[in-house]
């Protein structure tokens, strides 16, 4: 992609409102625009990571055997009556009144609705164990909306919701969701500490919070070492060892009590990216979504719900992956995996240099964004520094009669001095 | 996939309330679930389809050069106070009043959250041109939804915009949306006639819709057989005179002034699934959005916007491809590719192919939907007959003991047996 032919509104300052490093980032470099308080349009370099991070967390939702829907943003208000929850959510949720004066809302999750589709189409405990999952936009209408999209008020969840016909089987379904977490935030070169929570308005009886680790986070964890040495993406995990790990929040850490050894305890900041729940019969039972078991008796189903802040994820990497010129993005999330910078556009050779390793790169399946605009060097490096590919490829007067280009790691800032076949090969490699 | 783990709640009968073919077969082969009046969950099979769709349309927007960016559903009201739409738009726009008392509402269309951002960041010709497209649910609170997603309140749709300088180069976007909306259409196998059209609400002095035909269409519509003709997928297509052939709807379609001769006049009925608007400056005059021009002159930018039912297209693609047994998809829309019965799955010598051939058109990367469930042979065909998968492929216990599957395709009816291998390499070349 030519920048020339891209939309990137940088910024050379980020707006006072923005107070987190992430909000000041996403700001400056183009990715995000305030519509209103807690509500953003996704502009190009966004939308591409937002996508990424989405197409993650959807491999690894399918891996664990969960099947896609899409539910709707407006659900009805009876619905939520049935539940119980319509007059205990509070004012967070966004009610809406339709022309036929009929109350609606806007969800903010989905229980109640994917309980529904349940009830209406499994009556048998053969249909057993299903997990269906959704990635929609939600609506809670917080009172200080703030630090850009890691507490908006419209924000892109993932959320998982499992049926099972007992407590055994809820079990095991959670304990895959669990795992499957763990490989989702690895895959986008994340350390993620699962530790116990509590269960909040979503209800039940057990519960575990993922918080990636951030030197911005917004609480203190003390965890096991084990958590940075473990192969998460290896095929077999065992998940008993994983939830006996030791993990805890700065209020129940308790030196004189913790059973980790000093030199085996770590600590960071975290920030909190997902939150599975497991609540048996809360929904199925006053919804009445049953199946008749093998014994032939009907029993309400077993759920639990887990999710993902997906939007809140974008934010959150670059909480964990910043430095002081700007983004330095993770390979499996950047927007694109090249920059592309030609030093001068008013030199032929820079310039067919450039053009053509472009093309190169782009037939090798490359993603590559190409400054081919007529500013200064220095105002492309600090673009391209801002946003934060992985890889800056700078063709120069010098290299281009030497035939080579230089090739630099953002997060490094290693350097080599290569010829454009083998710097292609080594990036397709 | 193994239908046995796949969530496919098929139904013997469509409910009464539907009463088009879309939405009839859409509800029997459980494709979607009405959550309320108009808005529906999209179940797995329906969520596969409507996901092909969106990534075609995707695909062709790229291609054209738009660049992709995500609006996000809730608006603030004050921004359509600028345009002066918000009072005009009826009782179509769902209006809500958020926890601070401010008004808000779902977006119906997007032309003043997209022209706010232009107009924050764009201030010179020189990033011109610039065509910013989002794929985003809407709402429109129509008084009668009905016809399933034909005609929903909450609905996807894919809304470019265009900005340019001056009317020529808003005239150079249009005609490449113009164009690129044939390629999206032809790419899911329909034939897309563009009609002249009014504009409504969004207003402007030039536009035209986009019919795809149907038998069960919404209304008559008249053609040149060239539309017929012309390979809408060729590179190059000349715009010129695809604008002026020959079409018009029922009551424009005068034969007595027919420049078309009989002969090469063709009739149909269609159903609208794209509409696009040149408007020039009705949006960017009133809220500001300018630029400086070439001569230093400031100047309201000239717009455009550019339309496509994405969920619409869904029912619209059955209702354009059907028989009395079901849905026949075009392959490249189709959920999964292929259909692989077991005729008997208590034979273990047909299990044993079958599971194998399921591995291999996986290894192979064709979508498969296998049908391993204990269920009669006539059960399974009239499933997959239903859910329409271009091609049925079944093991039976004599085809077994020969080494031989059979092949059929589910529009012409075709059948040949051929082995496990002949038939991954036929449907992977």
């Amino acid at each position: 992609m030519r920048l020339s032919r891209f939309f990137l509104p940088v910024l050379k300052e980020a707006p006072a409102e923005a107070q987190i490093v992430s909000h000041q980032l996403m700001l400056r470099a183009g990715m995000i625009q305030q519509l209103s308080a807690g509500i953003y349009s996704w502009l190009p370099l966004g939308w591409r990571v937002l996508r990424k991070v989405e197409q993650i967390v959807r491999e690894e939702q399918d891996r664990s055997g969960a099947i896609e829907i899409l539910m709707p943003t407006i659900q009805p208000a009876d619905l939520w009556r049935e539940s119980g929850r319509y007059d205990d959510y509070g004012k967070e949720m966004l009610r809406i009144r339709d022309r036929h004066e009929r109350d609606m809302l806007y969800g903010p999750t989905n229980e109640e609705n994917v309980t529904d589709i349940f009830r209406r189409h499994v009556k048998s405990y053969k249909a057993l164990p299903l997990n269906l999952y959704h990635i929609q936009w939600k609506f809670r209408d917080e009172v200080r909306p703030r630090f850009g999209v890691m507490r908006g008020r419209e924000f892109l969840m993932k959320d998982a919701y499992s049926f099972d016909l007992d407590h055994e089987a809820a079990q095991r379904a959670y304990d895959r969701m669990f795992v499957a977490y763990l490989k989702t935030f690895k895959r986008m070169g994340l350390t993620a500490i699962p530790m116990q929570a509590e269960t909040g308005p979503i209800g039940g009886n057990m519960s575990h919070e993922f918080q990636i680790l951030a030197s911005t986070g917004e609480s203190a964890v003390y965890f096991d070492a084990a958590f940075e040495e473990i192969d998460f993406l290896a095929d077999e995990l065992d998940v008993g060892r994983l939830k006996a790990l030791y993990a805890a929040a700065d209020e129940k850490h308790d030196p004189a009590t913790c059973p980790v050894p000093p030199e085996r305890l770590r600590s960071g900041r975290g920030i909190e990216v997902g939150h599975i729940f497991y609540f048996g019969t809360k929904y199925s039972a006053p919804m009445g979504a049953t199946v008749i078991g093998p014994d032939g008796k009907e029993v309400p189903v077993e759920m639990g719900s887990y999710g993902i802040g997906v939007s809140r994820l974008v934010g959150a990497l670059i909480e964990a992956n910043h430095d002081e010129r700007g983004i330095i993005w993770p390979e499996p999330v950047a927007p694109f995996r090249v920059a592309l910078i030609n030093l001068r556009g008013d030199d032929p050779l820079c310039t067919a240099m450039a053009d053509r390793l472009d093309a190169q790169l782009a037939a090798a399946g490359i993603e590559t964004l190409y400054d081919d605009r007529e500013e200064r060097a220095g105002v492309k490096f600090a673009t391209m520094d801002l946003i934060g590919l992985p890889w800056q490829v700078t063709v120069g007067p010098r290299g281009a009669k030497a035939g080579t280009v230089e090739l630099k790691s953002r997060r490094t800032g290693e350097v080599c001095e290569l010829t454009p076949e083998a710097l292609v090969a080594r990036l397709a490699g």
